[in-house]
């Protein structure tokens, strides 16, 4: 099997596409077809509800997208049938030739940290999750990165080190600097690092980083502190990110990073500019609208012009 | 309901102890008894004999500690099952009187964090896993942290945020130092902030600290900086730490502090001290003194002799 690099470069070269949609389910949130009659209470009834809805956006962005992003922790907020929900979710996105990367934002040290690669990464032969990604928190360090590392090379898989996040209390811990920069360009340098040793032919490795939308300065010199390292950006639209702010993140080929959007695209049958167009039983079509204008937006205001 | 902090402290004074036992299945550390003919491919063999192991070894330690931490990294590895094993032994934990503190190392944030805080804090007819406290990871900074300070008010539970770790990596991001010293410090003085805006009539709030026993010095250190939080030391006994080290961890009662041990307790059947008194169908007994033993040592060597 190609790297994890290697075959997320062939997708958003087939696409023509960096977007990434994030599967992130909410009850509240679906579209009324498909809760009309369940219980919110009865996690089996949500469950159920949560991995239909993936399934039918999965249908829709299949065709368009490279990869999809499901947010554990909306499984996991549903106990045992929602984990059984996130891995059908999982399995169904790779059947439909999707990547997937988990965002489960997983770490802990040595022997623990094997068992959440070992749990997450990998086809599914290999794997209980069968993710191709991970997104990872760098707080524990050195010793909680090598894990994953030696599982993705093994597994042709891969991670995304939390290194600037979108949120607006983000900069607490992320900007505490020393005399070598603020805390989240050491995570970046260490980033580059590992992405570095483990690239193959091409030119990007198997440790990308995440760095929010919301930052669209940091995002170019970040960029440029990680060039062998996979942006996975999150904060587009609902957090406030356009195509431009985001347009710093790639490189010329328009190559480098993701772009995830969840609720714009996955729950955009409940935005204004779409609610009165398309009919409730059209909330798919409303999904495609949503990520077909995403997909022309970043065309148009970013270097992914030159896929 | 008590808050998590009152019930801590009742629980740890009633038993004497500030021993937490980690639940940490392997399954090629688990007694031979509870493998023999199970294939260690099989997720629903593997994920059974873990329920199993982890219902005995709370059998056992039930009458002796206030609680147990269930690693969910190992849980996660065996899929759905295994999720489904540690649902299984978080709720026969708390039916057998034990406080369970999940690690699970988890976060994110806005309404993903609250996702977390919900999913995984409560009791049962609140939460689907149901664990009286939850650690987290700080490096989202601020508003990644308040929704769960926010759950913890209304469920009586408790988080302990990753402060200063055990592993030998730990201090690569960890020691990153401004005028206002090191990251860790940081992540200690915003915990105390917490913890004092949540604690009620007792001494200690709901946000705690993970803090390792292999930094001695800092431990202290840390204990004065976070008088309002209880610690939760793991690395004592299989990391290094001893009963010596982590003496400063507690406040002049015995109180503030619980120190966790896995290894060296739920697989003391395969220690070399214990191996010849126990015969393979005896490994609870081992389970039982390795438990004692760490108790009496806490108890000679810490302020818990006070308790």
């Amino acid at each position: 099997m190609d790297s994890f690099a290697a075959r997320l470069a062939a997708a958003i070269r087939r696409c023509k596409t960096p977007v990434l949609v994030g599967l992130d389910p909410r009850f509240e949130s679906l579209p009324e077809l498909l809760t009309t009659g369940l219980q919110k209470t009865n996690p089996v009834e949500v469950a159920g509800a949560y991995e239909a809805f993936c399934k039918d956006v999965i249908d829709v962005v299949a065709p368009l997208v490279a990869a999809v992003k499901p947010q554990a922790a909306f499984f996991e907020q549903v106990g045992v049938p929602g984990m059984a929900a996130l891995a059908a979710t999982i399995a169904y996105a790779r059947q439909q030739g999707l990547l997937v990367i988990l965002d489960g934002k997983r770490n802990d040290i040595g022997s623990t940290a094997t068992a959440y690669a070992d749990a997450y990464l990998g086809p599914p032969e290999m794997s209980p999750w069968g993710a191709d990604a991970l997104t990872v928190s760098p707080y524990l360090g050195a010793d909680s990165l090598t894990p994953f590392v030696d599982v993705c090379r093994d597994r042709s898989s891969g991670i995304f080190v939390l290194v600037k996040t979108s949120n607006p209390g983000g900069g607490l811990f992320q900007d505490v600097a020393d005399v070598n920069g603020p805390l989240f360009l050491h995570v970046a340098r260490h980033v580059e690092t590992l992405a570095d040793a483990s690239r193959d032919a091409g030119n990007y490795g198997a440790v990308g980083a995440v760095v929010g939308a919301t930052y669209p300065e940091q995002l170019a010199e970040l960029r440029d502190v990680m060039p062998h390292a996979w942006l996975l950006v999150p904060g587009y639209g609902a957090q406030g990110g356009t195509a431009a702010d985001v347009a710093g993140a790639f490189d010329r080929e328009g190559l480098g990073a993701v772009v995830n959007s969840a609720r714009g695209i996955i729950f955009a049958h409940a935005r204004p500019e779409y609610r009165d167009r398309f009919a409730a039983n059209q909330w798919q079509l409303a999904v495609e609208a949503a990520a077909t204008e995403m997909i022309a937006s970043l065309r148009d205001h970013t270097p992914a012009r030159a896929l």
